[in-house]
């Protein structure tokens, strides 16, 4: 069977190598680097909730998602420049936020929030899903350090969250698009998955072409034992 | 079995209209009444294609979604009132742009957009599936009066597009989800099919607990026969 | 004397039909349907003022007015797609507010706000006199519920208040000018009066052509006729 | 009988001072002193039009209203500080826009665009009538100045244009309101003639009581001998 | 040697007149007419300090500097209609600030805030410098009027500030450069001095071509004097 | 005599790598870590120019500053959260702007246009000089580039371009302040130089105390040395 344009076998990842707090004030941190993907993500805890949850005792995660203006081949304006918002940007911070919240006991959070900064440094196909999966490090190490500080209650983190991108590019089914074959995918589908082989979020979109249950299938054969590998990986980082 | 709090059975639908035309203006319009929630649909032909079009002999389809301020129990803001953009929104229009598109045949259309604004006037849960099943008559009536005017090939409309939502209640699958169920879903799965048994966009999100293989099969086995009784309300509505 | 161009007299009101409680969340609601207007009228009740009233027992009135994108022959944008406000709409919003505020005795309200959002279904001209006669509908039924609750001191609502548009055309002063007389008229004047036969707004503008004290008469003699036939709707309306 | 707040009587204006080309690089200006009000009035002459005038050979005036910071007791703040746009300096506007509008022939302007900037430094009510009348002559000296360089048509200036506002206080219809009276006024109207004493726009709130037909009668002969003083006031202005 | 554009020596400022207290509103302002600048500086007495100061004692001084539209030969859009904040104003406004936070005892001022406004109503070249010359003056009012007051500590004015541009121009420093030379100038400086001959701020920037030693040495010089006079002048518009 | 907060000579700077090309997608970039601080520069080239440089053969070089929300010890919240500009960040973009334009002959550029994004990754007192003495190593990559290609004229980088801050902290001239030193300094002074010795950017500022003359001498003097060590490590960057 011909191999993919990076030589890539259909179900093989690229190589995925997250390192722990490279940055000195957040309270947790992660850079992910994917294939050609760089991610810096940051956790940020503060000890309010939204106006919603105040006196619930429950807490909150969420998550904002940008690109650095040279992270892609075409340079992408700031916000504060163009006078509107990127709404590709605010879709996946939502998508990026639930995946997240999904990871944590919000009651054993108490009234703190989370908030997950993933900034895109160099971007190559698949940068939402490593976001997920770096976003995740990050939390996992600002919770660690506010448990070993004391300051709240044990098992905040309930699950282990990790996503990765799978898509039918011409007609079959292939793990880990990069860039190019994004662009030439029929279909693209994320996978946030959990330890339990749960699903957290599956979205799928026809971009060319719709798919079938059959090529639904394979995608999330394909995407679960990549996110098992990616867990590895997680659980490497967190040593 | 026990029965669901408006009493229907777990592979239910709720009643669906769909009224063709009801605006004077628009190139084509459909209001769609679906248990209590009520969305007006309308499309707009532009003679214009959006700046990286321009010279590909493609045209293009896009999407608003907002609703009204008293379309649900606590009033929303107007954005202009806000000051900000109402990011909720944003993900559900880039959702409903790309079902609508998947059901066009873009070079067939040539330079020319048609835009379909979905306004909420009533909400009960479910909103998003009833944009895009009463936008995608808006487009089909629109459609057929440019072809009809001898102005564009014929063959724009390559698919037939409907929405449905599932979820997990309780520990079970649901057809339909109204705004209660959805508030106590663990589970809330948006699916957007074509005539063809295709999928165009899923998209599952675990708002409580993540979900397994088998509940993702119940949901997608139910949401296709949700789907078959849509496309059976967007043909009557056509005439 | 020549005809109009929709064959009515100089003096003639187009058909209205002013349906109550059409929304099931708002506090009041009224759907006016005015020659081929159409208006969603909706009342929100908050237990709340503007800072500068706090304290001092007095409650607010205050109104937005809007067009849905297809509510006119030409799309009008959105306000978040435009980044821009819309200065009409501004304009409009104001006056209905002043309008409507002069219907209530403000201290029997208490410290409450009474939002009125108007939201235009179909335009023809006159748009929004009809926001104010619907509103006033929508006004009166949350008042009224307020009222039967026992939440509230009785007598709240002060004055009955409609409003119509007189306008000369060719010359000749005529009551209720649709959009195409609208675009032709000379001047186009909109006259809100109350029960007492006294004016609670009056604001005529030379729109092509300035108008003398004769004219004037003449459409305030209209104006005052036309909103008798509206307080009678509106009574109706209210059962 | 009783004098005013400020020992004028009911009918009596204040004094107004007009001074022509305080600014150097304005295509025409004007400071009008009004009572404590002090507006600075700018034209500027631009050769081209808004998109929909292009190729029509009708030229626009347009006019643009704001107060600086401390022309106010009460601090007013930027716009750029606030966030959002000034409701109330918008619908001030478009008054004045439509004003100056009537007073030209815009066929015989061609297709260029007057812009009238109003600046408000002092304020004690009436700026709106303030800004109308002094910009009538910064306008004048524009056109003047457009015509004396024989690069436009003559007869651009097709009418005079004056504004007044009159009201109702304690009972009592009075002419030309300060602030004291604005503040406690019934009735507040704004009344724009032109040199024929015909009507180009006509305003009147309600602002605490109705008003009736009798008091809006003494309200225009009131405001009709005030206009005939500014039109004088212009006219000496202008040498 | 050959004299400047406008006959001025190359040490030599154009002429400076400070009015007091031109507002009837402001606690304090001043009028300044620097050469054809003319610009109108209000102070305003707040009684709040931004958020991170509540508490700390200390008061805060922050400006607001802005050019009223037809101000210059090429009229300024306003923000509003821009849609965008003004960069260079933004800068100035901040430049201004710390110029005029430098002569005030913050602990004496107490939580309080002045905040100045500097509004340019007509300009040529130094409208920055103008603002600060003039702002201390409008501030030293509004402060003489609060210890008047006996609402405040003595001692809050803790030092006389004012500032100046220079320049090179033809390779020659010139004291407070017009605009047909700040256009021409290799550089452009400017000097915020207090009244024990200290800097306050220094900015200095190549504009055409890099600055040496030696220039530095002059153009520090001529401001130094030009800052004396500039000083006379304030203490004698506060007599 | 006293050594510093870091163990740091009063004239010592602290230690800076400068790692050309980080970046694959800019046509130029570099990472330059000073001290804690790192600052990610990328310089795009675009074949337009601002519409008031078109057809003027002439080039333009501009820049644009943020900081990254964790690369502070208080997050930094985006623009698009706050809804409103950054001021701070607005005026520093404006001297990086200024400094890196100083660099280039912008007729030999021709009519494009050199972007410069610096974007800060960790900060720690001095990211203004840091962003200057980064984006000319990013910029001269991006020129080389260009002339390699054959595509534009030999000569382009007129000047080699640094930055370093002073200040005066305790009473003493220091060099390079750290951000605890840069929170206490009574002064801090940035200055750009070029490698003839000459000033592009002088900006001092009296934090807490005004400085004189013999402090200004000192403090230029220790930036010269400073800018020579940052021209050689420049170098390095460039092979």
């Amino acid at each position: 069977m011909a191999n993919r344009v990076d030589g890539r076998k259909l179900d093989e990842l690229r190589k995925v190598v997250i390192t722990p707090n490279p940055l000195r004030f957040a309270e947790g941190s992660a850079m992910i680097e994917w294939g050609n993907n760089k991610v810096l993500c940051a956790a940020t805890l503060e000890q309010k909730v939204p106006p919603y949850l105040i006196g619930t005792g429950s807490g909150w995660v969420t998550a904002e998602y940008a690109m650095l203006p040279r992270s892609a081949k075409q340079r992408v304006p700031r916000e504060s420049a163009k006078g509107a918002p990127n709404k590709r940007g605010i879709e996946i911070s939502r998508i990026v936020s639930r995946a997240l919240r999904a990871a944590v006991d919000l009651k054993k959070l108490g009234e703190r929030t989370i908030l997950l900064d993933c900034d895109v440094i160099e971007s190559d196909g698949g940068t939402r899903t490593a976001s997920i999966t770096g976003a995740w490090v990050a939390m996992a190490l600002a919770v660690r350090r506010l448990e070993e500080m004391g300051q709240a209650s044990q098992g905040i983190l309930a699950h282990q969250i990790a996503a990765v991108s799978v898509g039918v590019v011409e007609g079959r089914a292939a793990l880990d698009l990069n860039y190019i074959e994004d662009a030439q995918a029929e279909t693209d589908m994320n996978i946030v998955m959990n330890e339990l082989d749960e699903f957290v979020e599956l979205q799928g979109t026809a971009e060319k072409r719709c798919f079938n249950r059959t090529q639904l299938e394979q995608m999330l054969a394909m995407g679960q034992a990549g996110i098992a590998a990616l867990f590895a990986e997680q659980k490497r980082a967190l040593g």
